[in-house]
């Protein structure tokens, strides 16, 4: 590997194991629970030499991070994803060459099917999210949800843009929207995750389904701003939500009205727009 | 196109439009519906020339079948999807060059969030499918669900399977099955779409909770027969399951016990059992 | 189990495994060859126990089918895809309840990089496949193509077509037309299937690009009739290719023409257009 | 919209058109030559307006947005692929209220199929990936390469990491490293795209074959340092790199060797390494 004199640095680096498929069952007296987890596990820290020198005597195996997770899921995970993946964070942070350990959990829904407690259908409607981050001195937690795909019908427009000579939208002052939203939120401190997350969602769901829409982005303004006006313990959110166009189809050939009524759903192209509300200094 | 004699001659053909993602809005005067679909629709008959003459004078476009969609959507779609596909493979097969019309419709359900009456969450957690091909003398209904993913996390096992020089897996009384399951029913005669459609899977999601399980295969026979047998309306049904393995983690090598309760969820390789079940002559 | 009667009888079935993921790596003197595979068996037979009894006496596990699968890759999978389908299919069906095995292989192509011998990218251009299936008596061998996306940027129209109250599309003599081909093929008998692959993949792209296509029902059968007409080995060739439709844009909104140069692509709604081709009695 | 005075303020934000998916026909005298892109539009700037007061009147529609590319995509798209960027960028940049442009490109490559010059074939092996971002000042110009599925079948090692009490695996001196990769590099300056981009991937795909891994971190170090070495232009290099494990397949059961020759791919769970490597000061 000597050779000429190299102008490379290493900057920024990061490594760990995704994709980490978790299944946990809580035998009830009663009734069963299913815990459905994706896990990754990345870290940052003195890890030049396994790249520059091809030394891995600091390199915590990836193998060895799938392992920690399957091991620490019969006692740590007993709550909210939040607490397993503080855990987690905690744990691989304490290895001296780890500067910041940061762990991502999607938790997988399952409702329970009849009576019998132990049959279950997986609620594929939203993912949970979290992201735990750790480093010597500080953790912060981020929940969310994804892959919630949401539809106005009324009480949506969009109109008052600016028009150039590449600009053929017409304004128009009730149409659908649709989104498939992503929302993360960074709590202030420690919380009842369990009910913060039930809570937070709900203030979602109700600003989407009350407030009178002027864009996309107007949108994410309030409900991000409900967010954070009426929970106290977050210190910001990031909302992320596609425009999935549903446009009108033109029945007009064929002798017909159509009165916002028959549409063509689409997703290429979308638009996608994202922000961030924090609470004000 | 003119050259040496072929041996080529034209054996089973169809051709049709697939992917019309198709967003009705019913605006009643409280509250608003989405219907959302995604219809196919495919034909058979005097369409050799097309092939072989390269002559299009009998084609229907498959533009045209979209557009026949849309069109119907307003008058024909207001009940079931069976309904709305009877119509259009009604309609495609009164054209005279057509002998046979297959229209297959999966339908998105859409939840109401809040009660605002216009704000809706897409219910990813299954799909609701219907088949319905048209010749000139029958109409056969084949309706279904899809992507409805399962577990039973007792009264699950396999065991007593033979045994040869490349068999390692041991027997188990009590495992987790795991499954994405596909039904379709062929319907005797026409029914009430709607209300046959929910009593099914509810048989479907009652069985799949009550019974105990001797293997997959054990599991499609009791589901299906008790299909059949509650639901005279139903002619036979077809059941695709495929075995999602959730295998228990070994977590001996760390000092712990695992009891049933710590599973790595895996989708390769995965078994796949289908079968059909009818009512007897 | 028991209760009152049961209208109910089992009909057809099959069960097996799938998305075995198998890579064997040739290890030549001077350079490694790299395999990779998926495969899937199939079987149907004396499995009625299973189903309505719960008996598993003749059922082989399918985690012994994948076992097999990876025991047989070392001695038998030395050439062609379907000599190991072959194998295998002749394996399962000599087991006395099997009546029929279906072994599914999907192969993917790793082309070397550089001229060390032990480095490989994957082509995803396309996908290699081969069913065989095998009775008692009788053994068939279906090779093909997958996931082969094509283009023409001539000679391709479509016009003629017969037009009613719902159809808008114009005629058109010079479109493009896109698609994703599959083909498969059956063999007469066992072949030089390596030899025969290559040879028929050739004839399919040599068709394709010489031709002047009337319409993609027209493509196909003059690509399936010089596959018939120029392989002696072939019995029929099954060809699917959807119709990925482009757009000519707009642009006369901006001033500007657009003669068949600006184009945008779409995947939904696509054309479906398939049809086997065999050789004439 | 009145009420209790908020604590919310808007932080980071930007909205754009994504997925707009556009094909280009260049009809040369001999042969034409397909451009494929997927192109993604995001802009910063002054917009708070239209989130917290529902004010649209600064608001590039993205509608407008994708109306530019198909009308840009005429006169200049003309050579690569950073240089139609830059010129979406320049144009977006240049309205008033937008303080950064940021165009994401991906290019999919079409290969000629036979000699007629108008037939092609989708080259799915890889997708050539551009991002352009442009300020008032500055333009930054990020090239790269993703889908790009590696495998090196000697040559790869990885051993001698830290064990604690939950490490199983075993150090390896001679395994298979398999990976989806994805490279992007930033030029220093205005280059010629084309050549840079084709003399880059060649110098990764050289290092690739050629080197000793003793890790996945190591092969990034020594492809990210080579890349900045050898190539002037560049300022940075960032590599991810997933680990598709390919576990060797356990053969002693059914009595036979398995000298790293049948392994098992898998995709779940992944290892996944990234660092950028920079021209060092």
């Amino acid at each position: 590997m000597t050779g000429p004199a190299s102008e490379a640095a290493l900057a920024a680096n990061r490594y760990g194991k995704s994709a980490i498929r978790l299944v946990k069952i809580v035998r009830g007296a009663d009734r069963h629970a299913v815990r459905d987890l994706t896990v990754a596990i990345s870290l940052e820290g003195d890890f030049a030499g396994s790249y520059v020198d091809g030394d891995n005597s600091l390199v915590v195996a990836t193998d060895t991070m799938k392992n920690t997770v399957y091991a620490f899921a019969r006692e740590h995970l007993t709550g909210a994803v939040e607490a397993f993946g503080s855990v987690l964070a905690r744990h691989f942070v304490a290895v001296p060459q780890v500067e910041q350990a940061t762990v991502s959990i999607e938790e997988h829904a399952w409702r329970p099917v009849g009576d019998t407690g132990d049959a279950f259908s997986r609620d594929r409607s939203s993912t949970r999210t979290a992201v735990v981050s750790a480093t010597r001195d500080e953790i912060t937690v981020d929940a969310g949800i994804a892959d919630l795909t949401l539809m106005k019908t009324a009480k949506s427009a969009f109109a008052g843009f600016p028009r150039d000579q590449y600009t053929t939208l017409p304004d128009i002052d009730d149409r659908i929207m649709a989104t498939k939203l992503s929302a993360t939120w960074r709590y202030l401190d420690e919380t009842e995750f369990e009910a913060s997350f039930t809570a937070i969602v709900r203030t979602l769901l109700d600003v989407f389904a009350a407030h009178e829409s002027a864009s996309v982005q107007h949108s994410i303004w309030l409900i991000g701003r409900a967010i954070v006006d009426r929970h106290p313990e977050v210190a910001e959110v990031t909302l992320t939500l596609p425009n999935l166009h549903h446009w009108l189809a033109d029945l007009s050939p064929f002798g017909q009205p159509n009165d916002r009524e028959i549409f063509i759903a689409t997703t290429e192209p979308h638009g996608l727009i994202q922000a961030t509300v924090r609470r004000g200094d």
